[in-house]
């Protein structure tokens, strides 16, 4: 106990950097655990932000977690706000402080000095993008400035940026009565997902009135005070009131840089298992360092509250002797989207090829719980796994009932390293309201493991029109009501009751290859396993049937493309949820 | 393709044997596949039965998921309704099959046998049972029966048992309208959990106006048409216009004894890991079994719809030469109380200690979401594990939003035989409106790791008062206006503020036991850190706080327990869901 107690400093009280404190005190009843904060506010609810605007969290003090106060009292932890640490002298073990309030300057030493730096927000350098109604949101001033000016009575807003704060303010400022403009550069929002399973997610906002335009960046922004003008590619030009910039965040490294510690190639502090930087008196964690990717092992930035706490207690831990390590980010995510919840885990297919790894994937469309039961919807669930051996490589889910449960159950599929064959056995709770005897997960480890086994030969949406073009012959096995809505140009119609009496019609086809489908993949997966038993040798079910189609082919919001096909659900017996467009 | 066609008789058309039979029609388009349904009906929706009569479920077709029509010409299969299967020939191979119809009897050839007989309502033998006002709920013309009552007009209702059945049809009964009563023999309602994680469900259905007796078994019925009268314990006689009688279900396998078939010693049939009976030829599924608890290892029976799928499923794939086994039960079950969830998997306390295994528990009481933003309660959430290794046992979780997710979270944990470590770790999907930075499953991993690590050493509320008598001393953390509404008796109030500063109050005591607590563990977790740092050696803190201590000793429900102490909840920052009673 006559040991000099520990001094650490942490720069940054926000998430990892108050999670570090925290842990550290717990740990340590006499160390000294100094935070300085650059801003007026130490661990705020900042994912919480927009929903203040928007309303659903009226009283703006239920964002401010804890004051300096509380932690002082609690915590015996010295909160300076207002305090920026601007150098960093690795040999001296010091930090240089500016006092904002005053513009003094302090000197602090350390021990240990944990650098939980956080994100900034991309304001990318282009004309007039410094106009005062051009906002970005990381912060609680960012959220008062946004909200003074929805308050003083706006009428319009554009967001730039289909990401999660993207839609989160699209979100807020339509629920505000705003007319808004959300615009994406890429052919789809929400891009931790895949383009295909973001598209609904999209459908839905223009069902709540957000006017969204996919596949046009911004070139210029210009107008005057109180009027935003937006230039977009193609000589589009759009006016608002004001404009959200929500095109991401880069880590903010700079003092990090500056005191020479190891910049990742992402552009994010470098640390080891436990987020030590290349000084061992160092530490970072948060939004501020990079991670790798727990599937692929590429390093990556991973911007999430989660990883961010978790990885201020490991520091914390490590500083205090424990061996806690920081496994391999998996980028769990989900977003609230009006009434739909979209949502991924582990890695998604864009990525997968991007790494050059091979894997197989399936499309299934359960509903949130028992059909008979009010209240659910199908759901779009896909998922991603090794071709040998089935091991889980990622998951993504969009939807209405139950798709932030799906995730995590197969968040902790993933880390656990299940396969697809462990989804099928998974014991579920089951009761009408919340699931299915055979949940989705379930559903999907069925499907999957088909696959797998060879018992059903899936095809995919993206081959489309190629493989009709080179002989395949398209049968549809929905109902010739379903059929006569719309069906895929050239098909043939069977209804699946009709197919054991009508399989000589086939014969004929017995070499093109027969490439089944239905409204979501059931009927006909079993007309695949009738035909395959019947000697037919190429025959092939659509994955996720017309409705991962439809969501692949049909993008009318993307710029440039032409309005695919069209179709009613009207025979989805599960019912529509008003799934908007298609 | 010349071999003789396989001929699979399933006796059963609901879960396990439609199940079954389906899944044999995929695997092989020539198989005969015969099936026999005692009752009108066949692969209906029986956990949807209740919401019928509580008018939830509309239309009472929508029970019916598929009709022997469907089944014949998506399926081809062979359905009979109304024949039940009356004796085996498992020499000849053949079964005798009553046409309930005309009485007309005729025999059935097998290659292969699936018994599927489910189970049957218990109906104890007891005065007055045969009451026509005295109804079990299992199949379509049993919620026929009890609708056509309640739509009739009847005011009042006696519900018996407080198993799913019974709490569902409470629930539904109460909806319409009826005065309500539930009794229990046992002291809590939901077998399944242990007694202090159901009590709040209780209280819920008391706060919808169900009054709630437990402990308290039915001696005797009585009463004229129209009338029951049901005399319980200690001569507590109730009226009422119809009872239900829901107690349980006892596994139905009158014809697999009579057959020979070797029966379990919980009264199923017993079968190998393939779901084939003694016979190899005969295989059984669904209720009528017993199976292998996943976490003991004992034979016990589990009716539950997920695991009869699976099995049906299994049996049929073992037919055609796959290797499918079937896990041990896991038990994961979720119920439905008005608002409430609750649902737990793996293995209760109550289990634990029946099978003598040595095993550590938590509780906490995290919210379904980010506190700030609105619609969120604390649930109660119970950790069972290992006290080596910190494998999971078990959990339980009782309360609002988001209970079902963590339920299922945890049962994949449990499957992928993950450890409190692992739960530390996992990396859930996070949004406000979805869960917190730290989820609930997070924290119940911190709480439970750092309580193997030593870090924390808890007590229990059934320790006290013997630890108050043992010379114990309380320290309640909480704020004053907190203490002053409610606190164990004896115990001293020192806020967690003001402990550093008071600590030396606290000296004469260091060698009595300090026994911390607050209102769910966590503030007084920041006790016992700064107390064992100080040099106190005996310092523990209450596991889930004054929530789980309401939980176990309040319990006005029970007959012949005097109540116990009262708690406003005003201080709970989350705010109160109502949780009616305590």
């Amino acid at each position: 106990m006559s040991q000099k107690p520990t001094r650490i400093v942490v720069v940054g009280g926000v998430a990892a950097g108050m999670s570090a404190a925290a842990r550290a005190r717990r740990l340590d009843e006499r160390a000294q655990i100094i935070v300085f904060e650059k801003d007026r506010y130490v661990s705020f609810a900042n994912c919480g932000l927009p929903y203040h605007i928007s309303g659903d969290i009226r009283d703006r003090e239920d964002l401010l977690v804890v004051t300096p106060d509380d932690l002082s009292r609690r915590l015996n932890l010295e909160v300076y706000t207002e305090h920026e640490v601007i150098r960093i002298d690795r040999v001296a073990k010091t930090v240089k402080v500016r006092d904002q309030r005053n513009d003094s300057v302090l000197k602090e030493h350390y021990d240990k000095l944990i650098l939980a730096t956080g994100a900034t927000p991309l304001r990318p350098s282009m004309p007039g993008v410094d106009h005062p109604y051009i906002f970005t949101l990381r912060n609680i001033p960012d959220m008062d400035a946004i909200k003074a000016v929805v308050d003083a009575g706006v009428f319009s807003a554009i967001v730039v940026g289909g990401g999660y704060i993207g839609v989160e303010m699209a979100e807020a400022l339509r629920r505000r009565g705003l007319r808004v403009d959300l615009v994406e550069q890429s052919d789809q929002i929400m891009a931790s997902l895949d383009p295909e399973m973001s598209r609904d997610l999209a459908y839905h906002m223009e069902s709540y009135g957000v006017h969204v335009t996919l596949g046009k960046g911004v070139r210029e922004f210009r107008g005057e005070d109180g009027r935003v003008e937006v230039r977009l590619d193609e000589d589009d030009v759009r006016f608002a009131d004001m404009a959200i910039l929500a095109v991401g965040v880069r880590p903010e490294v700079k003092l990090a840089r500056e005191a020479g510690l190891e910049i990742g190639r992402c552009g994010g502090i470098r640390v080891d298992v436990h987020m030590r930087t290349s000084d061992p008196s160092i530490y970072a964690a948060g939004d501020a360092v990079e991670v790798r990717d727990a599937i692929t092992g590429e390093w990556t930035l991973m911007p999430l509250a989660g990883p961010a706490n978790r990885q201020g207690r490991i520091a914390a831990d490590h500083i205090f002797g424990r061996e806690s390590r920081y496994r391999r980010s998996q980028g769990s995510s989900i977003l609230k989207v009006f009434d739909m919840t979209g949502g991924g885990t582990g890695v998604s297919e864009k990525s997968l090829r991007r790494a050059g790894i091979h894997y197989r994937k399936v499309y299934v469309h359960p509903n949130g719980h028992a059909a008979y039961y009010p209240g659910t919807h199908p759901m779009h669930l896909k998922l991603l796994f090794t071709a040998d051996s089935g091991h889980l490589l990622g998951a993504q889910a969009v939807g209405f009932d139950g798709v932030d449960k799906r995730i995590d159950v197969l968040a902790t599929a993933i880390h656990a390293g299940m396969t697809v064959y462990d989804l099928e056995e998974l014991e579920l709770s089951y009761a009408p309201p919340y699931g299915s005897a055979k949940d989705p997960v379930n559903i999907a480890g069925f499907v999957a493991a088909n696959l797998l086994r060879g018992d059903v030969t899936p095809w995919y949406a993206e081959e489309w029109p190629a493989l009709a073009e080179q002989g395949g012959v398209l049968i549809d096995l929905r109902t010739a009501k379903e059929f006569a809505a719309w069906s895929i140009p050239g098909a043939i119609n069977i209804p699946i009751g009709e197919l054991r009496g009508r399989i000589d019609e086939l014969d004929e086809y017995r070499d093109n290859g027969l490439y089944l489908y239905c409204l979501s993949g059931f009927r006909s997966y079993l007309g695949v396993r009738q035909l395959t038993q019947n000697g037919f040798k190429r025959v092939y079910n659509l994955s996720g049937g017309v409705k991962t189609f439809m969501a692949y082919h049909h993008n009318p919001l993307v710029s440039g493309r032409p309005g695919g096909p069209w179709i009613s659900y009207a025979e989805d017996r599960a019912g529509g949820p008003g799934i908007s467009v298609i």
